[in-house]
């Protein structure tokens, strides 16, 4: 018991700074190959973000800062100038990988503070020969730095959250809010990690998340591998689970919160609220604080991404539709009224939401 | 615009009685492959009804009609007594195709109340000798009786649900309540096809309707053919579409009725009404009467089969997720005060369905 409520918390990590270089796990491969690439070249890192082998707002954070890292403690620079130039080369191109994913770029801008910040210091102590090797360090620093802030902020949201969670019984998630999204121990999935971690006797329902299949493929892996007992579904199948299978919580994740507690996260957050509404289930959100967006007083300001037909007329390079006109959101707007809680790594909000996020933001 | 019209309410046929024997479409295999099999051997009438080759059920019992006929059309049998025989185990192997079709006992029981009313009119006429001929022929015209009857159900069906309909806007609907499933038009199609004849202008939302895809795989390619315009969306879209995209009515066909109006359906179903009633949506049923069991007073005495995990767990034969344990309920319940109208051959039942569907039951 013991030893299974551990390695709840033990979580495969999609990327990792080892000294041979970046090592990112191709996600696009699981659950059927666990393979893990080592990147020394920057371009690659960018490339693993850009085809999603590595996927989730957070651990994309990660990979853009140890893509800079990596870039600068390779480079081949002699003097700064070059060095600086080949910087921006780097931030260009991790930069033109994911174009809407909001910690990518937050991620690139405090790696560049940093960088100038280093330039500047290497400058005062040498202004004629100004160590490239500090700038280098530098750089390797803040991104373990990055990785870490990342990792503490999951487990203080899985602190917070997890005794939310019934001490025995059933919740759901939806897509994957793990460790494979973070480089932590996840988000949603890290509250219910650390619920069992606690002692919870849990059994997760992981509904398969199509078209991308997250549930299917990376939350009922990351949930087989920490020894968490689960239950995989099809999409459809919630409300009768629901309805029958005796759920206490459902946990998710979150792309954007707005300022009024609306929240956007994967296609079908909002109908899984609205049916845990109807069947009196806790639906709770578990998300850094960075993903508050207060400057949005609604969910309504927030763009609903619209991708590629081939993801739902296709599973896996499968044919399974006619050529026939597609819909496909790739997420949803959950109004605040159908959210019990939002579990921060400052804390939990409640409604009223306008107040309680603003009060967390400003800690 | 005539022309599209009338095309709306051609439909391909699942199964056909032909002189060379029970032709079966294999839905399996569409929407790539239209392959016909030409079946002589009851057996296999059974192995297609329980592999899915032909599903929904009034298509399911137009299959077992013709898989008794076929049965004792090619037996060996030389004597009533054999013949009776070998109809008993023609009967057993049909039944235990699949748990939850009301319409294949409804069939099977047919038959053979056409089988022994067959057996004594043989036996008046000559009680030494009785014509299995006279029997087989009986057989016969029954079950070619059935699939006309399942056609002008549907098209009676089709002409009362059709002014439930907006006369332009957006509907949707689930799995495949078509042509495919009755052998006819279609109960839930049939109502658009319908429709869409006398000249609504509709474009019907389409959920894939996971794990075995019948929304993409069937229903897209039947409004295709039909030419019938439509979006194809995942199970996790109804929630966001019912919110965002001005859908005006859902029509779903339906397994099995209790007399109080609670309804088994393809799952996914349960979940699309709660979400209907949520938008304000009105939420319709359209079956023959055939699909009532007024032996039941409500949902809860009806049997949902759990299918097998891997149609959850691989796509069309492609592994999407580890080996993990899958719930995998085929069917659920929708609640009668989820339900707008049933809409029947014999006419629209509202609530109190009690009273409404025990007076069409009637009729």
């Amino acid at each position: 018991m013991e030893q299974a409520s551990q390695r709840a918390i033990l979580a495969a990590q999609p990327i990792e700074w080892t000294r041979s270089g970046v090592v990112v796990l191709d996600q696009r491969q699981l659950p059927e190959h666990e393979v893990r690439n080592t990147y020394t070249d920057y371009k690659h890192v960018a490339r693993a973000i850009r085809d999603m082998e590595i996927r989730g707002a957070p651990a994309i954070g990660v990979a853009a800062a140890m893509g800079a890292a990596i870039g600068v403690q390779r480079s081949l620079a002699r003097t700064l100038d070059e060095l600086r130039a080949e910087f921006e080369t780097i931030c260009a191109e991790l930069a033109a990988t994911r174009p809407t994913a909001v910690d990518l770029f937050w991620a690139i801008s405090r790696m560049r503070a940093v960088f100038v910040q280093a330039c500047q210091a290497a400058l005062v102590r040498s202004a004629l020969a100004p160590s490239l090797d500090d700038i280098r360090s530098a750089m390797v620093h803040e991104a373990q730095l990055v990785h870490r802030e990342k990792r503490e902020h999951d487990l203080a949201i899985g602190c917070h959250g997890a005794s939310l969670l019934p001490r025995s019984g059933r919740v759901m998630t939806q897509c994957n809010a793990g460790a494979l999204a973070t480089a932590g121990i996840g988000t949603a999935l890290g509250v219910i990690r650390m619920a069992v971690f606690e002692g919870h006797d849990l059994e997760v329902f992981v509904p398969e998340t199509r078209p991308y299949l997250q549930g299917a493929r990376l939350t009922a892996w990351e949930l087989q591998q920490a020894g968490i007992p689960l239950k995989l579904i099809t999409d459809n199948m919630v409300g009768h689970c629901l309805k029958t299978e005796d759920i206490a919580a459902i946990v998710v994740g979150a792309d954007r919160i707005a300022a009024n507690g609306d929240t956007a996260n994967k296609i079908g957050t909002y109908q899984m609220a609205v049916l845990a509404r109807e069947h009196g289930v806790a639906f709770y959100v578990a998300a850094p604080v960075s993903t508050l967006d207060l400057s949005l007083p609604s969910g309504d300001a927030i763009p609903i991404e619209e991708r590629s037909p081939e993801e739902v007329t296709h599973v896996r390079g499968v044919r399974v539709a006619p050529d026939v006109p597609v819909a496909h959101p790739a997420f949803d707007v959950t109004p605040s009224q159908f959210i019990t809680a939002i579990i921060t790594e400052r804390g939990i909000a409640r409604s009223p939401y306008t107040d309680s996020l603003e009060k967390l933001a400003g800690k």
